[in-house]
């Protein structure tokens, strides 16, 4: 319970979309109706021409991203708790064809302009030492679940452009970010001065599509080839296709992301109550970073809930994940079960 | 209309599967209930402990599996028209990390154990220039749209044990090939030598969800970083590991195939009729290669069909291929029509 | 004896050149004054602004330039009996980051510009299922001992340039064909329509040191990355400078190619007086290709030579190198011994 | 002045050899006299069998050594300022097909197995997040100028084994720590539990020649191919080869890395003595990192010595470096510049 967003099922629009689009024969490898209308749907989602090419993964929707973004040679400048240095056995690394992580520290999961500034200026100069950094890498929610303002992602955008490198936006939890800050698609990307985005459906109510979506057209050209060399040119591509549309219509992602946002508050005001236990990060989107006093700890595991205990930079603490079917009764009881009460709360 | 097989529906059983599966939570990553059926599920079909992981593309399944059958400076003896070598886009050689393919030729789409020992004999001995051979890869049902009988695949094999090579089976379409011969999935793969197989699922009525399947248990270490780093370890496994289950219960797969052979089968004998026309190849899954004369092609252009010349080793001929969901009628009309006959022929 | 041109030592001016140079300290990793100079002396040897890298090997330079001019995701024609195919044990792929190699057939060791054309119209259009082409590659002198004229190579250029390809020229013999044409360096490569080249020292006198000459400045950026990163940015680089300025002085690279080129005409001329002898090629720079007879082989074998027997598309012969250094007297000798004759052919 | 020992020149020893090997033919690719004896001659030096590489630069032994030791996937744990981390450009990444470097901070440029031990136990279990970690590169001596003790180096392959890792030495001052420990080569390496050594020749008076030792017999099946692969396998070799061979004969190595170290010494007594003047690490090599004072700092550049600031851990200082060729006179001349004075110290 709690474990990850990843545990969801897939939501009530999406599976609709994939029952409908299952008649008859449609052409293959993204040459069908659903996929030639997603260009258009993403399009006017971000209110500016995209591309956009859906994916399986997010750690392929990272690696194509930063393979279209960073010539091969280059570093990537991302935070040291960013997914695709921790998570992703080293995806970004081997399908840009050897590109380099540098990571960086920053508060709260967030990466800050100036401490990437300081990082390109120890760089030697004039020297092939480094790899070049091209690419400023960030996570939008962050895996502290925090969210960056438009302000400091436009900083780092800034920077970035200023400097001749491209920005890359990790969107995993896209969505929450997007309803936490309450502004546009546009607002938080383009506008912001991001190049190129992960766009995360699949933690938010998908099954298996996630997209690239590529606001710098200069990005394009090489995409179908590395989309297909890389095995993310689905054969029958508009399964893919209909799932993203669906949560792009009618504001089912914002919804979705919406409510696994609350349940994360709830979850969070709930565990705040308990005495010595402590939030590690204000809870902006759907994830809470909590430490929790041992008794806390064993009635959760009594009562059959598996914890993994996290010790990112020696600050041992709990990580619990909110989804769009998250129940508001099921935050209920396991914020009871930890306090030891017998009585589930009263829902404020 | 026969362009390709990719481009069928998804057969119900696997949607019925998919819909079934889609409810509440369930572990990420391949924890899973359905995910942990997979591998018994695929031992009991092949009568032996194997290892299978579910991936999105038949190109993401050869290049992983291909990875794990290679060591990184290997090189990888194909057909000079192996889907690998021609339509992948080096996807092989890049996931496994500057692997090289060595294209032989061989008749009828087949490469037979003589061509491969005499390559073997004309390279340097004892001196490092070119990538050592350590891979057989063969493609069961052919790109020609024929089929290794068991006693081929097996010469395949020998040669490639008796040199310290692994042997890996392209089963894009695995179930044709395996209906024509009429034997047990095991006599085709691990009894004839297999160590890896690319189980194809898609063509034959799945959605997104092909196989890695191993044999060979020396090659499972590195799997799940393979997997992992290369984009393929799907969050949401399950609705991934019930198409596989779905096809591989109750002889789904077979039937599938024996359907669509069938259908080449009655594509061909039609289209046979025609003056002038001849097949490339014998008709052994749901393949045709056809040389069509110039009224029969306009016939079906005029009709509205989109066929393609392919000019591979400069004999111009097209491409037909039937699936799952391939209709009698829709072959014997469109026979008629390439015949010029207003009188669909009566199905023989 | 004549096994290859890489058994020859080092001619007396590149050994003078590293002595003079061995005086005091210099600026590292190509700071030095010879290095700089170098980049003038290969512009004024090609009367054309080019960037001159120093490199260690023949293998590094193809690996380089064609790293260079090939995007990470392009295929690259080249013969199919080009050294970076069949000798280079992946070189040019892996330092790429996946390029592909496509080899095609060509008689007397060329690539025809048909021949590559009709490779091109049989890629499927607008379908990313090849690696694209993006860059033609051609050996001047070819691995049969014979000469691209320069209205072949103009042609191949022609081709390659209209449909956006760059060309490479892998140089290991370059002044050995250099001097049979006649030609000026700048003919014979930027204003044929070579993009950037591979040029071969080592086997013409030098130590350790060829260059890869870079005429499309659109290809320089990377290039010192690209070094640093694949181990060839040599710290001392002054000690590889010099052996590349040493010969570009003065013309010792042609005096050293014109002499192993004679002596290669010597030799052919002796062994096609051998009832039975038959050359494979005509001799157009300092490599022989000869079918012999058995006595013939025999009695060179009884005299203590090494014969290697080389079985490309099934022709058995043997390869014959001349080098700067062979003197005629020992290709007398060779040849009385192969004849049979205890006389020494007076030398026409 | 002191910019780096990469700017020396090469010592009489190994010019002497370079010209006595430069008569004659002789087998090309390493098949030589002088290489054969290369593995006889390092075999005898390190008291056990072993298996030597000549490679050109130390950047390419690092890449060959750790593409050697660690499988793809694998991650490689180095101290935050390990040359292979900061100074390669991700050579050790692309030739590993894509390996991850995973930097450690560490005290005076070690690495300790305590910081090891607990990076592995942040590791997430059974899961295929990170990169597994196989292989530990330390450099001896480290790049702070200072060098492992014989326990703390056996501390950290005790740990490596213990978890089926390898250890890997970067040993570009394997001579100046090896004089500074007084022990022998076999105590510094294998003997301590090292699998593979980047055998540093050229900054001690080689020219373009460093080795890449391997002690651990498994892991050279590759080693040839990976060598060639790589643009490192010299077809004139004995030219390098003779370079190492004549540095491991009668102490050479040994006698030029002593005289380096007692010159980096002196010249940090003398610059210890300008007020304000701090030493940022024990002078245990022939490296030197200094803060100086801005009238020292401008007494130097105003002589025209050019100084690189260097603020690694945002601590600004200069590294002076001492080579084998080294002057005592440059070294006081040096400090009295630094500290204004117009007499040069009496050497103490």
């Amino acid at each position: 319970m709690f474990v990850s967003d990843n545990t969801s099922s897939v939501c009530p629009e999406v599976m609709q979309a994939i029952d409908a689009v299952n008649v008859g024969d449609a052409a293959g490898y993204g040459g069908d109706q659903a996929t030639l209308e997603l260009g258009k749907a993403f399009s006017a989602y971000f209110a500016t021409q995209v591309a956009a090419i859906p994916v399986g993964t997010g750690t392929a929707a990272n690696a194509i991203a930063l393979s279209l973004a960073a010539p091969r040679f280059a570093g990537i400048y991302c935070h040291q708790n960013a997914h695709i240095e921790t998570t992703e056995c080293g995806g970004v690394e081997s399908w840009g064809g050897g590109t380099k992580l540098m990571p960086l520290p920053g508060a709260q999961g967030r990466l800050g302009a100036d401490v990437i500034r300081s990082a390109l200026e120890r760089l030697p100069r004039g020297r092939p030492q480094s790899a070049p950094p091209k690419v400023i890498s960030i996570t939008q929610g962050t895996e502290a679940g925090t969210v960056y303002s438009l302000s400091q992602i436009g900083e780092i955008s800034a920077l970035a452009h200023e400097r001749g490198m491209k920005v890359h936006m990790d969107g995993a939890r896209f969505s929450n970010a997007l309803v936490t800050l309450g502004c546009s698609a546009a607002d938080m990307t383009w506008r912001a001065g991001i190049d190129v985005l992960s766009y995360g459906a699949i933690k938010n109510g998908g099954m298996c599509a996630d997209a690239v979506v590529v606001f710098d057209q200069e990005l394009t050209d090489q995409a179908a080839f590395v989309q297909r060399r890389n095995g993310q040119m689905y054969s029958k591509m508009r399964y893919l296709s209909v799932q993203l549309l669906a949560l792009l219509r009618d504001g089912v992602a914002e919804r979705n992301a919406r409510h696994a946002n609350k349940m994360a508050e709830r979850l969070s005001r709930g565990l705040s109550q308990i005495p010595g236990a402590r939030l590690l990060h204000p809870v902006e989107i759907n994830e809470i970073f909590v430490s929790l006093p041992p008794a806390a700890r064993d009635r959760l595991a009594l009562a059959g809930h598996a914890l993994q205990l996290r010790a990112v930079l020696d600050d041992p603490h709990y990580r619990f994940v909110t989804a769009w079917n998250t129940a508001g009764d099921a935050v209920d009881r396991f914020v009871a079960t930890a306090i030891g009460s017998k009585v589930i709360p009263a829902h404020a």
